[in-house]
């Protein structure tokens, strides 16, 4: 019941010029980087990182209310770097994202925001989790990046990925995400879906070209959202853009950054989306973060749902823990949580939500009990009349025929559900 | 201003042992079936069509209430057969749609239901726009028809649907449909998605075959839903669907049935998954009915929604009509309209706002102002750069090097969506 | 089908640094001020106001993009306040509304700009449907006005809300309205619900007694609206501010301002709210505006669902119509919509739509259909039995005993929804 | 990670005709009934309930599929009774609750039904935490109960009200609830909002006379919900039935019963109608399910979402913990759980889940930290400005005084969510 990061109380964070100065570095409750599970560090199975925008960059503005985080780094792109890798360091993780526009504004140059960043990865042993490129906040965006109806716009986004790509891959960046959330639309009355949707992939073709020409090593991760700040997006959730990349025939390049928030905007939940994109051999990675089911927009709170996390570690686990992806913190503290502590309270949270996470799904794989009755409940589909029909070995006449003679009247068998959840969640 | 079908008051409807024997014809006030538009008649664009499992089957039981619909035509078959096609027959419309129980329950045989209804079909002239199985009301199917985790469950649907789709053939029926509710899963801790989804492709591709094989000339339709009854199902929205299909190379052998209810349930507009049918080259039909988007749940209601119907019916005009496909009214009255002449109601509103949708589509057609809009705003993709882009002649670096170059800063153009809505709506 | 408001093509409005001096007064299709319906004329029933802030402060940014609108009177207050009045006079409309900071931004003596807004009002014969303070923007009020943990927040908002009324008293406003939108709850960790409501009670009481004070004869009108920015507001929708008015007893000094798309997302419809406030003698004002219910936030945009305004306006007009309130229209463009004719566009749209379902209400009202079947739905509680029970004449015991003794077993009688709903609509 | 209640497995459960007769009396892992917990036990804290209709009389029809519980209890109304209080007997909790035809169908004297569960409950020492009248399922309540626009209907549900209130005063129930699910409307389009709320405060002070009368010692308790039969229902949530019951002058009469799945389809959280009504002495008892926030419908899961419960009862048990009231499992398995273990298996998750759940408020309510950051919140409403503003010591005028004269311009302070919800979640 004890709070983690008791460390971290009001009256030990003094901030300074070096503005955590005096914060201890965080003890955890749950996280416990090296401690080994299922032959792997938690920290090797995580692969946590923090977000360069919304904790260093976000000013606290929303649409009823004027900006008020007065953070001391916000005044420039050093600053703001150094306090991003002295807050991961006070964290204990391994990992940052970062698109173009936090590190690397309007009018300074992103290559020698490059050397800036790679100087600190190299003083810290952080990595870069993955690389992106801002397509949304610039006025020319607004009505779409590659989808835009005007093919200028489409040019001065591929310059843009291009240096992002290019940084990203100076930098050794795991991963290289799009997500592209003006690419959809406000209106279907102005909107050619087909041309819009041509436009898109070949955006996405031309990228896979020049990965491959760079010799990127990373993975491509595309991150689904199904709205806002547009009407729809064409990334809408991880079977809407698997529809998309098979159509190009992309689905082989892309894998899906799949974010909690966005999963529950789509209608789905958390678990579901992961195991969308493992059973169609397409997951990458996580943004690890809360919505509120009751609200209607992107919170982007620090993840707590113990339940959800447990169920979607389970299953990446199952399918052999990450790759190229990780759990990145894609979260931010709430408007009213002005002070610098109220940071490290949301990070704390979340790291030890997945931590936990963690220890319960690596006790699921443990006891096998899921995975057992799984097994059991498809068990009739590896054999005898279930391999015929996988295996092509009967037609519907056939098929027919044989429910006839056998006279096949199968009997429901329990779901088990409230079981398995007892087993989940208890 | 005046309620349309006044010859429907409730002086007038007696009911009789024929049903509606003292109804006369609907005269409506702006369905005009013989009326000429772009050059077909209303008729031959709206291809109206009755169901027969709302109007004819259903008694009225909600989850908290009692069934209460006394219909005098629930007692036999041939009764609900007798009642379907008078109905019709004073609706005026040409076509109706059924699933295989609704007219052949448990123990009743399919094929000598088939000859009866094959007579009143060649008595009146009436058609059958698409035919059905219900493979979610049984218990066997609780977990499931084609993806059911027990292969011999699998065969019974196959049966079923060789049966159904046997006796839409007979028919000369335009369409196959399916509407797979139970195949999808209430939780994903007993659900193999990588299993289920293969089940399901095996199971299109055998009716796939099959329909080729007996020289089925009508369309394969699927008609996606996200949920209801199951947490999440298979077939979610047009473009999961869509993912599905090509995973297994069936792109081309389905389109879809497009529901109003199902795709606002799906966080979609019934314009958006028309459009993206379109789009995809892959529309079949409509189930014309509207939700109400407070509610969570499919209320099949009759279709009012006059701005939605102008804007689906403009985008399926622009793309030359309807082909083997119609607008289904999958609706039902509210469990309070318990008097036959509340079907009658129901009916009108949905064939009154069909007709008054497609006046105004093909206005909008005629008038050519949201169509040349679209042409300008795209124009410039259909020379110079927008060519060169999206026909492969510059890769990532020479569209960087161009921007560059040319300096190029696009500005933002209006979208113009208010003066579009104008159009639409006024 | 023609659209509406055709003189503002993009040829002919042109921008001139009198904001829109080629623009001709609108001529509009359905809106036509002096036209009597039912004994008053248009401009009377429906009394439009345009509203300050959307399209005279708002510059386009969302909580993923930068400001993007360039209006040329942004520069200063003295030069929005023409540009509202010029504006509203080519609308041809006769009414706005403003908050405080919309023209009197911080530095700037609210008493000056009132001087000055005065003037134009006297010059152009245009009034003020209400006035408003903006408690949701400035740091101080992030945690709530006067539900603030901090009595020093609801001393500044008392001052700050005293200025804004003494302002609409001396324009004389003909309402004074509350929307007070970070009154309610991020968390409930940190919120005392019994405190911040006695603390919300004592404002709208020292309200009252000032209002009553100074002698303004307007009414004070609350604006429910369910969440956003805050997870939880005070104000959710009609019923639960008529909750708290009754607990504090204030239900008498105040009524409702009713915002569509505030309804929409408390989970009702817009024509629920009304009735709901028609029927506790409490309905004021109107936010005229349309939402979109597949959006989880407050779209704001101009109104255009015929259905609901019909049944909004046939509601408000069987109670005798608008008293003190009006039609504000509190919409804005989309974000796209960049140039000044978009501005009219929008703001066309809203009027003929309510000009639209103005002439539809009234017919319904001439027609009386809707009311007849009404009165005759509840006719038995007119009499008898009916009378008994609401008369108190009656006790449980006797209830009981009358059923018993005549045997009572009512049957049910058709709702007639779908007759009802085609009145409505076709 | 244990699941709980192993002794509930597959192998051991058999059947008989005494229903769960090889089951061993359930132990569980956290619910210790005896366990002393701030002064009472945990059963003395939580008193749970199980109910008898979702366990006991529902069959597992959906609005798509056929009924297929076949449980062996379901022949006759005594066969019923039995089951339950065996049932009950096996979990080892304390109460039940039921509507009158759950065990007295039609046709069934409830009185005789009355003196057999009175015997049931005598030798068990089971006892009855509410009853109540089903009226929603018949025919006749199709259009509302007690807002039924006949008064024939609203008699006889008064006389069916009369009768469940006698059984329930006979059987000692601590409280007798309402859940009105049919009151409130399908279309506004036929209803008359204040009549029908003037039938319903009627009936409401027809049954506080009358239990006064009889001297029912229990609490009346509502239940809210917002829809679902009908589009909307007048005890649409705590607040929206606090207005209702305060204009009536009901409100010191009433008590709340709220359901956890009622309050989100209300889009709140669970914790916020406890808030709310423990802020307006309303507060009475729970039904304790959870709901699926991604469905729109009510799903009655049994109770296992740890954080909302943990927050509930700290917030509860800051109050003094219940009354009269308790935790009723208003929660049914799955459609696919057909077997009678699965019964154990959802009941089980449920006590454990509000075992674990009071463990972890009782911690919470002995660290104090989240009522002494709440405290200090607040603390300067206590004394100085904040105490002359809430005494009516100052009126408008001298507060904006006070503000100017002290020049005061308050500073926003951390709201510290993350802090507090790390303190409740970790």
């Amino acid at each position: 019941m004890a709070p983690t990061g008791q460390q971290v109380d009001e009256g030990k964070i003094q901030m300074n010029d070096h503005f955590f100065q005096n914060i201890e570095p965080i003890q955890y409750r749950y996280y416990n980087p090296k401690q080994k599970i299922l032959g792997k560090t938690m920290e090797e199975h995580l692969r946590i990182s923090v977000c360069a925008w919304h904790t260093f960059c976000w000013e606290g503005p929303d649409m009823f209310g004027q900006p008020l985080f007065h953070r001391p780094w916000m005044k420039s792109p050093e600053e703001k770097i150094k306090a991003l890798f002295e807050f991961i360091q006070k964290l204990g993780v391994k990992y940052f994202t970062f698109h173009d526009v936090d590190l690397a504004p309007a009018g300074v140059s992103l290559e020698k925001i490059t050397d800036l960043i790679g100087e600190e990865m190299k003083r810290t042993g952080i990595e870069l989790l993955w690389g992106t490129a801002n397509l949304t906040g610039h006025p020319r965006y607004m009505a779409g990046a590659m989808t835009n109806p005007d093919p200028a716009v489409f040019a001065v986004a591929a310059a843009q990925v291009k240096a992002a790509i290019d940084a990203t891959h100076r930098l050794k960046g795991h991963n290289y995400v799009l997500w592209n959330g003006r690419d959809g639309y406000e209106t279907l009355l102005n909107t050619d879906l087909r041309q819009e949707m041509d436009q898109y992939g070949r955006f996405l073709s031309l990228l896979v070209d020049y990965k491959h020409k760079i010799g990127f090593k990373g993975a491509l991760l595309i991150e689904p959202k199904p709205r806002e700040p547009m009407k729809h997006q064409y990334d809408f959730d991880c079977a809407t853009t698997s529809a998309f990349l098979r159509k190009y025939g992309l689905e082989k390049e892309f894998q899906f950054n799949i974010e909690s928030n966005h999963a529950t905007l789509a209608g789905h939940t958390f678990s579901h989306e992961i195991a969308y994109a493992l059973a169609n051999d397409a997951f990458g990675s996580l943004d690890a973060n809360d919505g509120d089911l009751l609200l209607g927009w992107d919170t982007d709170q620090f993840p707590m749902d113990l339940s959800q996390y447990t169920h979607g570690l389970y299953l990446i686990l199952q399918h052999g823990g990450f790759k190229t992806g990780g759990c990145n913190l894609d979260a931010k503290v709430r408007r009213q949580s002005i002070d610098l502590q109220d940071l490290f309270y949301g990070h704390i949270n979340g790291i030890e939500t997945l931590a936990k996470a963690l220890l319960h799904a690596a006790a699921l794989i443990e006891k096998n009990d899921l995975q057992s009755f799984m097994k059991k409940r498809y068990e009739h589909w590896h054999s005898g009349l279930g391999q015929d029909i996988l295996h092509k070995k009967m037609n519907f006449e056939q098929i027919a025929n044989y429910v006839q003679t056998h006279r096949l009247d199968p009997k429901p068998h329990s779901g088990r559900q409230e079981m398995l959840e007892g087993m989940l969640n208890l």
